[in-house]
């Protein structure tokens, strides 16, 4: 019996993950983690009985506790509850589905512990890159990739050999602007930017996929991941999302893998790897599939992607500048307080006014998340 | 030093793996063999200095012996001579780059003499897959195969599972006439059928290719070559040729390899597999590729590849009459004896005229082949 625990079990990673342990017999799901929805999550623990929960905020984990005292579950809070969840003893495989740097801690402390990592929180590896990559190789642990494009990247390379790789094809949607220009997305509204031509995910990611700001921090989630250069990482625009990603090697020949837009396909191969499992699910249809067309990504308009290679090429703490600006900006879109085109403009007045760290710890790191913040609130 | 010996080297594919062996500093051609090229074989042999040389007519050997006098080269010829060349002992990898089923007795020679099989020589495996692939398993020696598609195939099952292998996509161009109807095809010449959209290749498979009985030819040599159902095997027209095949895994990932149309990287990826390496050429550029597109292939107007389904499907001997048809057809129409529409009849004629054997063994493959000669020859 594999066991498991997720972080972020509510959100949209989280429930599919659910989903993937339903239909497998063989999997456990020993702890879940959440922010604040103890509804969903006292559902989630009469169907999976976990035996350790963690709520974010002491007075919501009070309230769960009060939920479900007929039943045999510890219900914890704040970091410490995190990562009692992150590191219980008999879990294999930590999922990480959590949204923003709150998962750093905890993933640190379970690579520690000597657990898989099934990271779908880039934010860890976009700002922790340089302490999570050798930490995981020095505790012999995988960090096994949920997001679609790096799944895709990952089971690309599978047989392959690491020192052939000459370059990463991340592939992206373009999302529901493509084709727009700058001049174009003065008025867009919230609902505009919430409409993702073919995923369906979180509100945050939807809003990055808008902007390309997600597609910058899966460059830079790349780069850890596959120990490439950014610059060794092409962003193609594909706009049926049916190609995931694809890696090109020395000798010319490109592996990429394709499928239906399902995250349950990345969460199961990453649960299971390097074992493949029948999933049940629409499959692709060559037959009635018209065609794939390829863009280059505009770079003057969905400037974002740019400072993400940017940040990325730089590294230190300015990777983390780039996604703390962003939270912030798009959080402050989605409560109508900043236009649309002020989030990549927010992101670079951050990075212009930080100071680089190199290497930063991670308090350093947390501390210049928090500067960010304060950057943003007293200039906007 | 890597040794290798090609069988074939003066076709398409023979010139094209002396130009990977030309590029590389660590692989030595210890053996050649060609029909009757000479002219060509002489340049080659000053140029590679393979130890041994086979030439299949006899008296062509004799020339060339005379030609080459001035160095210390054996010439032989027959059947006798390509099996000598096939077996060197020094040779690792041999490169069955002949066409047609007299590669049958080489190939298994080399087998059983413990050489590696680049296959390029897929009437070996439609003819004679049941006697090659457990002979390969049990003298422990690889089948790599060459062509393009197989390639593809075999490259996209790295560090995959082959039990969870659900399906094969094999791509094809379509040939020239893809999008023509059967009627539209009556009056088509030789240099009509010569005209491949992709791929530059010898005349006899370009035919096929134009036929489409190439693709049934691959269907059948993918069933032995990766230990499938020919149900499991599915055309799917990709007529950009990037897409060079791919494959469905259970849980509904397709892994897939694309390309330049460049025989050169199969060639490679073979002889140093699973090692990849530096190739100079023209790599994919996906930011100038406008598009892919998928087709059906029409079973009705080229029914030479259902015809194909139905001789992989009875195995036996009646791929080898399947083979042995076409290729009889294929000369009479090089030679303006038929039409073009006539290709696929004699295949079904003959077919339908033989008494499918179970388990053939090499004499009765070959006297398979030679009565669909004879019936041919009798009949038209």
């Amino acid at each position: 019996m594999k066991k498991i625990a997720i972080l972020g079990s509510t959100g949209s990673i989280g429930t599919q993950t659910l989903e993937v342990v339903r239909e497998n017999k063989d999997i456990e799901v020993s702890g879940l983690a959440a922010g604040n929805n103890i509804e969903r999550l006292e559902a989630q623990i009469r169907e999976f009985a976990p035996k350790v929960v963690a709520v974010w905020s002491e007075e919501r984990a009070k309230e769960l506790a009060d939920k479900v005292r007929d039943l045999d579950v510890k219900i914890v809070s704040g970091m410490e509850g995190l990562i009692e969840v992150s590191t219980l003893p008999e879990v294999e495989i930590l999922v990480t589905a959590i949204v923003g740097m709150i998962g750093i801690r905890p993933t640190i402390a379970a690579i520690t512990a000597g657990k898989h990592i099934a990271l779908a929180n880039k934010e860890t590896l976009v700002t922790a890159g340089h302490i999570i990559m050798p930490l995981a190789k020095e505790h012999g642990v995988s960090i096994l990739p949920v997001d679609s494009e790096h799944s895709a990247i990952f089971q690309s390379l599978q047989g392959g050999q690491e020192r052939a790789l000459h370059k990463i094809l991340l592939t992206a949607s373009g999302g529901p602007f493509r084709g727009r220009r700058w001049e174009d997305l003065q008025n867009v509204q919230v609902e505009d930017a919430l409409k993702h031509p073919n995923w369906e995910m979180g509100r945050k990611i939807t809003i990055d996929s808008s902007t390309m700001v997600n597609k910058g921090l899966e460059v830079i989630e790349a780069k850890w991941l596959f120990g490439v250069d950014v610059d060794q990482i092409e962003v193609v625009v594909q706009p049926q999302s049916i190609i995931h990603s694809m890696v090109e090697y020395v000798d010319g020949a490109v592996i990429a893998q394709l499928g239906t837009p399902d995250m349950k396909l990345p969460i199961q191969y990453a649960l299971y790897y390097p074992e493949r499992r029948y999933l049940p699910g629409d499959r692709l249809d060559f037959r009635g599939l018209a065609q794939l067309t390829f863009e280059e990504p505009d770079l003057e308009t969905f400037y974002g992607l740019r400072l993400a290679y940017e940040a990325g090429k730089a590294g230190g703490s300015l990777p983390t500048v780039f996604n703390a600006a962003n939270e912030k900006a798009v959080s402050k879109f989605l409560n109508r307080e900043i236009r649309f085109l002020e989030i990549p403009e927010m992101i670079q007045a951050c990075m212009e006014a930080h100071k680089n760290i190199a290497n930063p710890s991670v308090d350093e790191i947390l501390q210049t998340e928090a500067e960010t913040y304060d950057y943003i609130e007293s200039r906007w």
